[in-house]
C-alpha cells in the first residue's frame, strides 16, 4: 500500500538529482481560468520519469543494485532509468525496437545504459527485456505500475502544494496512470479539496474507458500524436489509484494537442510534446469545470522529435490563416507569373515558394497554372490578397 | 551616476511584477563548461524588457505619471512599457511603423496600450514619437540609454549571484547595451572576480567597434536573424558602462545564432528568439575563453515570430543530414515512381513530399524528374539511400 511518507521520503532521496521544475503563469494561453504550468518538460532528461525511474532504483537492494536493471522503452522512460542508474552508480541495459530514432537511442546511450536494438516492435523489445531479467538476473524498472515509481512521480504533487499553495485543481497527463496516480495521492491526502483532472489522448483512452468500465480495460490498437501516452492498458495499481483519487478523466484530439504544442511555443516559450500538451489542450478547449479557479496543468515532457514539430507547427500555422497555398491559372504568355507575384507583394504578402506547372487537367491547354506558398498574417489577410489577384483579372483556383 | 543601491531598489519594486526566472543547467548544449541558462524567455511579456520599463515608470513623478508615457517600438520594448505602464496604472502610448506584424500589434495592445501606427519604418515612428512626446507632454521611454532603465535590468545580475553563488562568467547579447550594462554594473560592484562578457551579432556589432575604436560608432545599416539586438549606434551611458565593466565582446553570425536556437529547443525545450539565442551561440562555438567553468548564458528573449522559426528549423534538419530533398531523373514509363519510392522505404526514410516533373532543360525529352523530400537520419542516412537508388538504377541529379 502505497503511504505518503513513502513520497516524502522520494522527495528527499531526490533532492539535488531531479530538478524542481518551475511553476510559470501562462495568462495568454486562457481567458477562463487562471492557469499555471509545472514545466516537467524542463526536467533533467526532458521529462518527469527521471523521478520514478530514480527513486525505484535508489531503493533495491545492495545485492539487486549489483546485478543492475533493465528496462524496455523507446522513449523518455529509458533515459529516465538510464540517468537515474548512472547517478546510482549502477548497471543498465535499455531494450529498444530496432526502428527507433537514432537520436533516442544516443540520448539513451548519453545518459551511460547499455542499449539493446532488438529486431522487430515495442512488443518484441519488451519480450527480450524480460527473458534477459530471467537470465541474468537484473531488475525490471517498470515504466508505471510499481509503487516506487508512483511515489517518485508523486514528488511532484508535493512540488506544486508547497510552490503554489491556494491551487485549486491540478491537470495530469495518463499514458498508463503512473503519473497522475503519484499526484493524486499526493494532493488527495494533504489537500483532499484540490481537485485533480485526467487526460488522455482520444487516440489512447485506456484509463478513462478503464474507469468508465470499472475494471482495466485492454485496447487493441491506440493511435495519437502524443506517443509518450499511448498506451493500451492500465496498470493494476495505477487503476485502483486512478478510480480512488482522480476527480474526472477527459480526452482530447491531436488536433487540439497540436494547437496546445504550438501555442505553448509561441506565446509561453516551451516546448512540449504532445504528451506534455495534453493537459493544456484540456483546459483550452474547455474540457474541464475550472472556470475562475486556480489551475496548474502538468507539462510532463518536452522529448518531440524536432521533424514533428515542425509539421505541427506548419500545420497550425495554415489553421490560423498565416500560411496559404494559392493555385492561380495563367494564360501562357509572358509576364503573367510577374503581374502575379506584383499583386501579391502589393498586399504585404512573403512568398515561401513558387510552383510553375505547365500541363495539369484542371488548366486549359494553352494555359498552365503556379502553386504559390505565402506567409500571410491571418485569415482576412489571405482574403484580401485573394480579392486583389481577382481584381488584377487572375483566376484563383482553391 | 549608477549607483547599486538604485539595482537593490529597483530589485524591490519589481518583486511580485517581474518573475524571478530559473535558472537552468544546460549540460547537453556543450561538454566545455558548465553551463547553466538564465531564461529570461520565460519573463513575462517574452523579454527582459519589462524590468526596465516597469521600474523606470515607477519612478516618474505623480504628474509625470499623470501625463504618461510614450515609446517607440515593433518589439519587446513595446510590450515592457505597456505591461509596465498598466501594472502602475498610468497610460502607455506606442509609435509603431505601420508594417509591423500584426501579432507584436496585437500583443501590445493586449498588455493595455495605446497603438499608434505610422506610416513607414522605424525611423519614422520614431520622429513621430518625438514629436508626439513634446506635443503631449508624454515622457520618453528610451530602450536602453536610461539610467533607471538600465537598473531595472540590472536585477537579473542580482538574481544570477542570488541563483548560482559561484558562478564564473556570465554572457550576456548586446544590443543598445541597456541589458548587460546594469548586469555587468551589478556583478561587477558586487563580485569583480566574475566575467562578464557580451555578445553582438556579426551583421550589427556597434558596441563592438564603438569600444574597439574607444567613442561610440553609428552604424550605416544592420542585417541579422537577431532583430531584437540590430541596433546601429550604442547609447551614451551603455557605451560608458560596457567600456568599463564589459570584459570582451565577441560576435556570432547567423547560422551560429540559428544552430543556437534549434539547440535550445531541441535539447532544453525553451524557446528563444535570434536575440536571445546569442549568448548561447558564443559558448557552443568556442568565442570566449569559459573552458571548464561554471558559465550563465543569458537567454534575453523568446518572442520569436512563429514563421521564422519554422525556417530556422527547416535549415538546421537540412544543415544536420535529418531533412534532403533527392532530384532523381526517370525514364517516363509506368512504374518508375513505384520503384523509386519502394528503394527508399526500403532504407526507412519517410516522404514527406513528391514533385513530379516532365519537362525540364536537364531531363531527356522523354525523360522526368522527381523531387523527393524526405526526412533522414542523419548524413550516413543520406548516403545510405543514395546508394540504394543508385543500385537500383536510378539517376540521383543532385
Amino acid at each position: 500500500m502505497l503511504d505518503i511518507s513513502e513520497i516524502f521520503n522520494a522527495a528527499a532521496v531526490l533532492k539535488g538529482v531531479a530538478r524542481k521544475t518551475d511553476i510559470i503563469p501562462a495568462p495568454k494561453l486562457t481567458s477562463d481560468c487562471q492557469l499555471y504550468l509545472k514545466t516537467e518538460n524542463l526536467q533533467l532528461t526532458g521529462s518527469f520519469k527521471l523521478r520514478g525511474a530514480y527513486y525505484k532504483i535508489s531503493q533495491l537492494s545492495d545485492e539487486e543494485k549489483a546485478r543492475g536493471v533493465i528496462a524496455c522503452s523507446a522513449g523518455n522512460h529509458a533515459q529516465g532509468v538510464a540517468l537515474g542508474a548512472t547517478h546510482n552508480g549502477i548497471k543498465a541495459l535499455i531494450c529498444l525496437p530496432a526502428g527507433a530514432p537514432i537520436s533516442k537511442v544516443e540520448a539513451t546511450k548519453g545518459y551511460g545504459a547499455e542499449v539493446c536494438l532488438v529486431p522487430g516492435v515495442y512488443d518484441d523489445a519488451y519480450a527480450k527485456a524480460i527473458e534477459l531479467q530471467k537470465e541474468r538476473g537484473y531488475t525490471l524498472v517498470h515504466p508505471f505500475d510499481d509503487e516506487k515509481v508512483i511515489a517518485g512521480q508523486g514528488t511532484i504533487g508535493l512540488e506544486i502544494l508547497e510552490q503554489l499553495p491556494d491551487v485549486e485543481a491540478v491537470v495530469v497527463p495518463i499514458g498508463g496512470g503512473g503519473l497522475i496516480s503519484g499526484v493524486a495521492f499526493a494532493i488527495k491526502t494533504l489537500r483532499p479539496d484540490v481537485k485533480v483532472y485526467g487526460v488522455q489522448a482520444a487516440g489512447a483512452p485506456s484509463m478513462e474507458r478503464s474507469v468508465h468500465e470499472g475494471h482495466p480495460v485492454h485496447l487493441d490498437s491506440v493511435s495519437t500524436i502524443a506517443d509518450g501516452i499511448a498506451v493500451k492498458e492500465p496498470g493494476t495499481n495505477t487503476y485502483e489509484l486512478c478510480k480512488k483519487y482522480v476527480d474526472e478523466i477527459v480526452t482530447v484530439n491531436d488536433d487540439e494537442t497540436a494547437a496546445a504544442i504550438l501555442a505553448l511555443m509561441e506565446r509561453q516559450k516551451v516546448v512540449a510534446e504532445g504528451a506534455g500538451a495534453v493537459a493544456v489542450a484540456a483546459v483550452m478547449f474547455h474540457k474541464l469545470p475550472v472556470e475562475g479557479k486556480k489551475v496548474v496543468c502538468l507539462v510532463s515532457g518536452g522529448n518531440i522529435d524536432v521533424n514533428t514539430l515542425n509539421r505541427v507547427i506548419t500545420r497550425g500555422l495554415a489553421k490560423s490563416g498565416r500560411n496559404f497555398t494559392f493555385i492561380i491559372e495563367l494564360y501562357d504568355k509572358p509576364g503573367q507569373l510577374s503581374g502575379v507575384l506584383h499583386a501579391i507583394a502589393d498586399q504585404g504578402a512573403n512568398v515561401i515558394s513558387v510552383t510553375h506547372e505547365r500541363l495539369n487537367a484542371n488548366t486549359e491547354i494553352n494555359g498552365c497554372s503556379i502553386r504559390l506558398e505565402l506567409e500571410t498574417r491571418d485569415p482576412a489577410h489571405i482574403d484580401q490578397i485573394r480579392k486583389a489577384l481577382t481584381d488584377a483579372g487572375f483566376h484563383v483556383l482553391n
